[in-house]
This record gives structure tokens, C-alpha cells and sequence, in this order.
């Protein structure tokens, strides 16, 4: 391999022929990789990911380079180098340790698959680049749908292949699906009526005008997903006006108090244009009462979205799936493949429950696109995108139904067994109860539980909030240490429990989506983090003094 | 392989962790196909892809299924059922002969390293599941920045890794690009100002009646792509407020009545919140007086963004790059690396003049995207996606600037050939000359030529109009014909000349960024055409009517 460094690439027009059209060959470093990748992925990434972490300020410096480089690089050279520099610094989401996002394993006929899929290099915005994979990505989006809402087989020969209706939207991620759905949402409501040509030609505050609306807004749960505001904001609806109800002690969405913001709102001129469900919050993992909520949205004749990113897979689970009761009802649904369906990051999806909804976002052009045509490209937010569909579609038939709902019931099985591991243990605290495989908890010693019980007890909050804020920085030394150690890693967050009068504390976060993560990983977790917060006295005096 | 015909798969949770470690032996059907692929893609696809088209209606008969399995299947069984109807009817975005769209053969290695990005499966939305991936797409951002900007060293240092600064933001695509761009514009004319909170917060209503506004607009030239109106609709501003300016001969907006438009406008009480200038249109690979552009987005105090999804790469070339000059004037720059950058579908970057533009945008959560992180998502309209940015960053090294240099001019030159073997032709007519390596014909008999002339000369706009329509008929014909025979694709579009009095025809769109494209292929493609209309006599009898 050191064989190169006496060599220097050149630019020449044959030479970049050659890349167009010779392969790498077998010997050469990049094949080598990839095959060491084909043959055990687990072993490659655990050997070539380091595992303890490098300062991001010393990885930032092997990315300084600001010009493009003039001479052209031997393949070979590259990636040694990346091997180096990248690889070793990225971070290894697929470790059954890894318990902290929501990344995990993949089956492993996905890598092959994807090679395929990028090599052919198709184009889903119509079908002139894509032709079978529009077809395929239609019936994903159907497969889905019926997953949701069990329609009978006429309604799915009648509109999974029509021209001009969808029965949902693929794209990058959950986030550009919520904003697809209030897109859709506001634009409907927004309509053209009399002289008004409807929001998509005339704009927001024409069309506030024309039906004597001072605002929007759109109600969802505390909890609901950051992406959420990002819509309100691209939307020019505002931030302000989406409105966070209050939830109850399982973090689901208070709906008596969202029907009373409703009316306060809809006194104040404000039309209430969306409610949002969140099915397995991302914090928390829990889902709201879809069905009332399709309730109070039918009595505000509102559009009704429900999130399910992450949740939405549980569907799957015979045993699990009324979890989801009422998904039903919902207008639209998001559902992120790369999350509990096991598919490589960038595969989300919504769902649409009547195949006219996204009518309100048609769009057409000259070159494509052009009315009639079976294009994807005319009912999306994204123009060109890849062909993902095809990997979710691998996933669908080579695990299937009954091998998510294994999948699905494991996961949530083991963060029962992980939440009483928690509850056992005198120095843990479980924040959240797991309802889907989310929880979160904290290190509390023992007797600074008993020290904040009694003070919750004789409801002095200014001790609790002493003990809390100094419980917070344990957390977050304990979360930071054990990422920097390499050898597992949850993530952290802030919540506001019921139970400590809504102060904001900081907790550990674990997500147990990954097959691999074992009951002696679990207990692995709990030991390093006791071993992390015992060795920090200082912070363990200062909780003593106050008990 | 028919020996999997008489086993079925099981769901069981041992096979299920299987298909989580056990990788694909190498004799499998998914390997064996992987090799192929490895070994020769340009033979793969040529030997997988079948010529000939089959009606789409046939295709979707594959697709019918709205249930998803509820036993799973074996990977074999499932890839040769793939080969059949998905990979069979694919489109071959990569073959020489395919010059009607933007999507091009890629280099070798990518394929390799694609299939590493799908095993790492990075999420760049935040560094916890990214690390070495943020500062690598903050590089590539960087360069493309230089790319344009060629601001000095000391800039990058202080900006490239900054956490509260990005000198652009990585997406799907161009779509996305223009959305973030316009958004932005948006969110920095409509700030916080007094007790206004700004448009993000108080939503847009509130910002124009703030300001005093009627309304907001966007100018762009009428061959301006249709993501633009896109973004109107999204961001509330109306599709009716994306005011298409007319252009010159040469498809170049005509800047003196952009002026006038947005005089005209401001008047009214409009405000002008952002001119677009295109570099590349898409349809015939023009390139706006962005110079002049810049100046009047001076003038009149607004965003000025350069739509340069296919142009900007040609800043690689010293020879072109002048082309695009004044493009160092934007505020907001759009490039999609799938493009002719030759990265795989998927790659969309925007790049920012000023590192605090993205600030307008910003957005947190407490889970991830925290104050003074450096998680990309803090200011990307996306959430979760890939790492695709290692792809562009191989291909910048890998290539290297002088490797696009001869890429892009080999493509331009190209298309200069292409013109000129056209114009030479008696029965074509050249309807777009490349500035880029974009142009648009028709195929036109000798005999229609000279009475279309002759009409023009005499100003008989309703012969032209009767000729052109049964021209347009023709050359729908022969693009879909010859389409359907699969050797070659060229695609179509619709364009208003000025020569035939902005009259709308029909034209063939060709894209030479094929690196594999040769003359031959180039002479074959215009002998299919001919030989298709040829045989077309019905219309061709009703043209010599017209003679």
C-alpha cells in the first residue's frame, strides 16, 4: 500500500475514463475494505471505529483543508486516509451498546442492496429516470397505508397506481413528512373560494383575510418532535402558534386541556388548523389518546395528523399494535423506515388517508412532471431523490410481518426488563415508565432519594431544586464520561416530571430498538455508570451535605 | 437456486438475529449479483435492464400487493423476484445513449464506498450519531464556499468549524436548496424588530402588517425551475408572487424589465424580497447576467440567490468559469453534487455568503441541537439524514479540481459538436445553442423549414402556429418512440422563441455531462430520430400540405 506514496496521480482525460469504467480491483485497498465490510460488519466497524474518543476539536483539524485540491488522488490513498480520519472518528450506531438513539443494527442484505440501488442511480421525481421504481415506491407507500388504515382491496387497485392521487409521500426523514402534512393541512383549510385562488397562488395573509382569520394554529403535546416548529416557521404560521398543551404524568397530551385551548383560541379569532397526535414521543416513548384527539379534531373540523416517526412501526404488532388505537382516524401519517423498520438512514414516509389529500400540493412543469403522468416528483416537497423505497421494500418482504412483530415485542419486552432492572437497583431513579422500548431514568444514591422524597413530601421545592440541580450536573458527567469511554452509550435529556412540580431536570435517555443489545448488556450500562458517578466525589459531597 | 422454491422461510427469532450478523455467502444469488455489479456495472445494467419498453401499466402488475407479507421470505428468493420486475424495468440512467436528463454514469468508486456509508449509517443530523461525518460536511461546504466565494484562509479558519456558523447546508437536493435559501431570505427581511418577534415567531401576517407590506415577492426569469414556485407555496408568500421576468433570445432574463417588474411592484406596496438568478436553467442550460442581477438586488435591498443546481460545477473549469460570473455576488448559492459533480442521487448543498445567514433559521431541542453544539441539524431544513457528504468529499479528492476541469469542458465541447452536426443537418432545426452543455432541437424537413421561414418572414403567425402544432406532434412522437425502443433516451420539453413570436413548441432536451457519450453515439441518436419520423408519413404528408 506504501507503494503509492512514491506514485502521484494525474488528470488526464484516460485516466478519468478509468474511473467511469474499470472497477476497483480486487487487490486494491478500497476492495479489500469492502470485502472485510461484506464478511462481518459488526467486526469491521468494531475494528475500525477507535473506541476511545477523540476530542471533536482534533478531528476538526484533518478537515481544515478549505480548497479543493488541484491534483486528482489515487483511490487507494484516499482511503487509507479516510480510513484514518473519518472511519476511526465516526460513531458506531450499530453497537447493541449504543442504546442512546435511535439508530441501529441493519439486516445485513441491505448493504448489497444499496450498492444496487446506487449503482442504478435512478431518480425518483418521474418516471422517465425510474420507470419500476415508481410503481415499487407506490406500493410501499400502500403497503403502509393499509398497514394504518386496512381499507379493502377495491380502494387500493383503484388508487395505489392512479396518476393523480397518493396514498402517501416518501422523503428524506420524519421531519420533511410533518412538514408535507401540515403543507397540506394549511392548504386545504386555505382553499380557493370566490375570488380567492386559495393559499398556494395568493398567499398566507390573502387567504387570512379571506375567511376572516387573525392566525393558525396547530395543537400538539409538550412532547411533540422539534420539526414541528420548523413547519410553523417555514409555513409563515409561526412558532408562536403552535401551541404546546400540557401532558399528563405518562407524558401523554392532556386533551380536556387542549379542547380548552381550542375554544380560548377560536374566541380570539384564531382557527385552529391542525391537531397533532404523537405517537411514541421522542423523549419519552409514549403515545397520546389518538382517539379522543380524532375527536376533538372532528368537532374543530380540523385537519388531524399523527406523528408516529418512531412509533408508527409498533403497527406490526398484533400484540402491541392497539397501542396506536385510533391511528385510524388520522388525516395523515408520518413513519420513519430508518427508525423500527430497519432500513439505512434517510427513509421516511407519510401517509394519506384519503388518496385526494395531496392534491393541495400538486405542482407540474414543462420538462416533467406534466399533468397526468404517473411522475412522484408532482406531490412531494423534495424534487430528486433516490430510490430508498427499494430497501424498504426488501425490509417488508425479507423480514415481514411476523418478523417485525418479534422484533417489535423484543424490543419493548426488554425495556420492561431494563425499566425493572432500574427500579430494583436502590441508586437508580425510573423517570419513564416505558410504553413503546423508550425510558429514562437518572443515578440518584439511595439516600438522596430518601432526602428528596421527604422534601417532595413536605413540599419544600427550593430543596428540590437544589438537590435536582446538582443530580443534573451528575447526569450530565455521567452521560458525557461514559460516550467518552467508548464503550457504550445512552443519550440525555431534559424533562419536566409531574412528580417534581415541572422542574426541568436532566435524565438518561435509552432507546432499545437494537436486536443485538443483550440483558447482560443492559446490566453492563448500569455497572459503568455507578463505577462513572461514584468517582466523582465532589459532586457526591455536595449531594451528601444536603441530606 | 430453484432449490429455495420448495423451503419457506420461517420467522423465528433465531433467524432474525441472523439476518443481523450472518452476512450473504459469497454464493448466494444477492453476492453473486453483487459481484456482477462490482465487476462490470456498465455490463450489469446493460444485461439487466432489458431494451425494449414494457408498457407501464404491466409494470405496476408486479406491484399490486397493498398487504405486506406476513411470512418472510429468503433473500435469494426475494433478489431473484427483484431482478425480474424491478431491475428489469429500470431505467439506465448511466448508459451513454441515455442524453435526456441530468443523471449521468458515476465513477467506480463510489459504489465502495456507498455501500461503507450504508454500513456506518451515520445520521448527521447531531454529532452523537455522526462525529467525524459534521466536520467532513462542514469541509465540503467549505470548499464549495472557496469554490465560489475564494474568500481567504484566515475566513475559513474562523468560520468553517464554527458551532453558531455555516457556510451552507448539505440536503437531498436542489429542491430542498432553494426552499432553505428562500426561507431564509424570508426570515432575515421579516425580523424581530420592536414588539414584533420576527416571522418566525409571530408568523408572516403579522411581519407584513409589522412592515407594511401588501405582499412579498420573488423575481425570477420565466425559465426558472419549478422548485421556485414550490417555495413560494411552502413559505406562504403565493405562487402568484413568484414574478416570472421575461428573457432574451438567449434565455437570459432580461434585467431592464426585472427592474420595471420590481418598480411596478413597490408601488404597490410589494416588498421584493429576493431575486433568483439561474445558472443553468434547466431546460436549456442558460446562464442569467448575474453580474447585473447582483446589482439590482443592491438597488433594491433583497436576498439575491443563484439557483446553480447543474451550472456551478462549471466553476471547476478556469476555461468556463467566467460564465458565471457575478455568481461571487449571491448571498445564497444552490449546487447539487448529483449533478455534474458526479455523486450519487441525493447530494444538494446551499452555500451562504455571510456565515450568520443560516442564523434566520435556527432551531434547538433539548434532546439534541443544543445551544453551542455543533449538530448540523440546528440549521438544516431536513432532520435525521446520510452521510452523503463523504461522497462528495471522495469525489472532490478523488477527481480533483483539474479532473473536473476536463469533465466539465469535454462535456461543453460536446455539446458544441452536437449543435453544430445539428445545424449542419438539413431536417433539424437547433432551437437553443449550448452555453452549458445543455441544448435544445427538433427534427424539422427541409421543405417545413423553409415555409416556416418564409411564414415568419411574412409575418403569417397563424400558418406558423399550424405548422408548429402538427411539429409538435411529430416530435413528441419521435422522443417517445424512441423512448420506448430503448437504445437511446433524449427527453422533451416546452419552450416559447422569439423568433416564432413566444409561440410554445415542442423541442428535444439533450444533456451532455456523460463522460461516455461519443460522437458516434452522438450521430446514432440523430440517425434514430430520423428514421422514426421518416416513418411517421401520416404527419409528414399533412406537413407537405402545409408547403
Amino acid at each position: 500500500m506504501s507503494a503509492s506514496k512514491s506514485r502521484k496521480a494525474t488528470a488526464s482525460e484516460e485516466s478519468l475514463l478509468r474511473i467511469f469504467t474499470v472497477p476497483e480491483a480486487p487487490e486494491s485497498t478500497l476492495s479489500k475494505i469492502e470485502q472485510a465490510l461484506s464478511e462481518d460488519l459488526e467486526g469491521f466497524l468494531s475494528q475500525s471505529i477507535v473506541a476511545l474518543e477523540k476530542p471533536l476539536h482534533q478531528v476538526e483539524r484533518d478537515f481544515r483543508a478549505f480548497e479543493i485540491p488541484d491534483d486528482p488522488k489515487f483511490v487507494s490513498d484516499y482511503t487509507e486516509e479516510m480510513m484514518q480520519t473519518l472511519i476511526a472518528h465516526s460513531v458506531h450506531t450499530a453497537a447493541p451498546s449504543f442504546i442512546g438513539h435511535m439508530t441501529s443494527a441493519l439486516p445485513y442484505f441491505v448493504l448489497p442492496l444499496s450498492k444496487m440501488m446506487v449503482g442504478l442511480n435512478q431518480n425518483l421525481v418521474k418516471i422517465e429516470t425510474s420507470k419500476a421504481f415508481t410503481p415499487l415506491e407506490r406500493q410501499v407507500l400502500g403497503m403502509m397505508h393499509h398497514l394504518i388504515y386496512g381499507e379493502r382491496e377495491n380502494f387500493y387497485q383503484r388508487w395505489m397506481h392512479s396518476a393523480n392521487h397518493s396514498l402517501g409521500a416518501f422523503c428524506s426523514g420524519g421531519t420533511v413528512a410533518n412538514i408535507t402534512a401540515l403543507w397540506i393541512a394549511r392548504n386545504r383549510l386555505l382553499k380557493a373560494d370566490g375570488d380567492f385562488a386559495g393559499v398556494t397562488e395568493d398567499g398566507l395573509l390573502a387567504g387570512l383575510r379571506h375567511y376572516g382569520w387573525q392566525d393558525l394554529a396547530i395543537l400538539v403535546s409538550e412532547r411533540g418532535h422539534y420539526s414541528l416548529g420548523k413547519a410553523a416557521d417555514l409555513l409563515g404560521i409561526g412558532r408562536k402558534n403552535i401551541v404546546a398543551v400540557a401532558t399528563d404524568a405518562n407524558n401523554r397530551v392532556d386533551v380536556t386541556a387542549m379542547r380548552e385551548t381550542a375554544q380560548t383560541l377560536q374566541q380570539q379569532g384564531v382557527r385552529v388548523m391542525a391537531i397533532v397526535g404523537v405517537a411514541g414521543t421522542t423523549e419519552t416513548g409514549n403515545v397520546d389518546p389518538l382517539n379522543e384527539l380524532a375527536e376533538l379534531a372532528r368537532e374543530l373540523q380540523c385537519h388531524f395528523h399523527v406523528d408516529a416517526a418512531w412509533g408508527g412501526a409498533s403497527l406490526m404488532s398484533t400484540k402491541y399494535r392497539q397501542l396506536m388505537a385510533g391511528i385510524e382516524h388520522a388525516d395523515s401519517v408520518t413513519i420513519d423506515a430508518h427508525k423500527q423498520l430497519y432500513v439505512p438512514m434517510g427513509a421516511g414516509m407519510v401517509i394519506f388517508k384519503d388518496p385526494e389529500l395531496a392534491r393541495a400540493i400538486v405542482h407540474h412543469a414543462e420538462y416533467i412532471l406534466r399533468r397526468g403522468s404517473k411522475d412522484l416528483g408532482s406531490q412531494t416537497l423534495e424534487g430528486s431523490r433516490p430510490g430508498m423505497a427499494m430497501l424498504v421494500h426488501a425490509c417488508l418482504q425479507i423480514i415481514g410481518r411476523q418478523g417485525y412483530e418479534i422484533l417489535i415485542n423484543n424490543s419493548l419486552e426488554k425495556a420492561h426488563y431494563f425499566a425493572e432492572l432500574i427500579k430494583q437497583h436502590p441508586d437508580f431513579e425510573l423517570i419513564s415508565e416505558p410504553e413503546l422500548c423508550l425510558l429514562t431514568y437518572r443515578y440518584v444514591p439511595q439516600k438522596v432519594q430518601q432526602a428528596l422524597n421527604d422534601a417532595v413530601q413536605q413540599q419544600q421545592w427550593q430543596k428540590v431544586a437544589q438537590i435536582n440541580t446538582l443530580l443534573d450536573e451528575l447526569t450530565q458527567t455521567v452521560q458525557k464520561a461514559q460516550r467518552e469511554q467508548g464503550k457504550s452509550f445512552v443519550s440525555r435529556t431534559r424533562l419536566q416530571p409531574a412528580y417534581y412540580q415541572r422542574q426541568s431536570i436532566t435524565v438518561l435517555r435509552v432507546v432499545l430498538a437494537n436486536p443485538l443489545t443483550t440483558e447482560q448488556i443492559l446490566k453492563d450500562v448500569l455497572s459503568e455508570q455507578i463505577a462513572i458517578a461514584e468517582s466523582k466525589s465532589h459532586l457526591l459531597n455536595q449531594l451528601a451535605k444536603l441530606c
